[in-house]
């Protein structure tokens, strides 16, 4: 079972801004350009690979450990937004996909690219 | 507490996509993409207030909600590549604010927008 | 008056990639990725700034130089993109305000970001 | 020969801005993040398309629509980041060209997307 203390992670940020004086930085408009700036970091990794070839990174240790980095600025950009919110992120995440299961019947949308597309 | 359970996150997305035959679709390019995406629409909702008004944004019930099922959207498709490539979200989190205080010690970058940038 | 020659751009980046051997590489959708990654470079110097800051950028000759090649990458992608889809981007970009002109009435939306945000 | 007349553009763009007041909204750094935000939209309609299907775009009258009417978007946000800071910017494309001519010699760089990937 893998099971993430948010609360430690929440912390750390917390006690990592304040001591660099960074609080006034971070609003919640930056702190969600800074969130779509390492999106697009990660994003850039795979922009000239094919499918194929992005499915493989796990055999290209520093291409991987790239992708390891990004993935954690990400998380943590997150983290840190959804925090300063009060925003119970299990709790959002299992109540959209609820919400995907009902907007994407399987009945209906099943294996089609197109109709995955219009939806 | 909180404690997310990822697992339980990681086999709902597992069973949906394999449910409506989507694996096809999620290469890890195409769910980069598709984080850089919601990423985005994240911060649409920001991109005309001022700074002040972001972190107002819990007085607009309407508008929280909307910035909730974005911040689910960007945690799915989080966990989805993390998931696939077998990546621990929460030892990378931890590893990276443990790079950070390295890379930016409070008593060199305190309170300095212009180091904060430069760093 | 500044009359931009589309097509003298058009030739030169079409020779480029053929020069080589990258025309396998531009994809619509990977040039698509690039334009994006572009426009996150660009907004990356201006994550930390205040509004009023950034609208000083030149005044700080390095960082407006930066600014400079990033707007240079988003206009290359973006004439690339244009040219292999056969699009007329002035009249496109004429017909849009066009469009707007009429979504967005004066008389209606005046001075207000609230307005601005809702339409 | 494809001219675009940029000063017309310019004055359209000024025009429509002070008609509503909105020149209050529109810093360079706003700009900047709306200038990302409609790159994501137009990236987001290929995002599930293969390569191959991307390259077919013009075949599908109303996704060939939505392409130009983001293609606009993006060209208008980039002429008013470029008026306002007094940026030319056909000289800096080509400027960038040449550069990019300098960094990539085609000798060394020629059908290789792992040497595409590292420069």
């Amino acid at each position: 079972v893998k099971n993430i203390n948010l609360c430690l992670i929440e912390e750390k940020l917390d006690q990592f801004a304040k001591d660099r004086d960074w609080e006034q930085f971070h609003s919640i408009k930056n702190l969600s350009m800074a969130l779509s700036v390492e999106s697009s970091e990660l994003m850039e990794i795979f922009q000239w690979m094919t499918e194929a070839q992005s499915n493989q990174i796990k055999e290209d240790e520093k291409k991987l450990n790239q992708v390891k980095e990004e993935l954690a600025d990400i998380f943590l950009y997150l983290v840190r937004i959804s925090s300063k919110l009060g925003v119970n992120l299990e709790l959002e995440a299992l109540s959209k996909i609820e919400l995907n299961n009902f907007k994407y019947p399987a009945s209906l949308v099943k294996g089609s690219a197109k109709k995955y597309d219009e939806y």
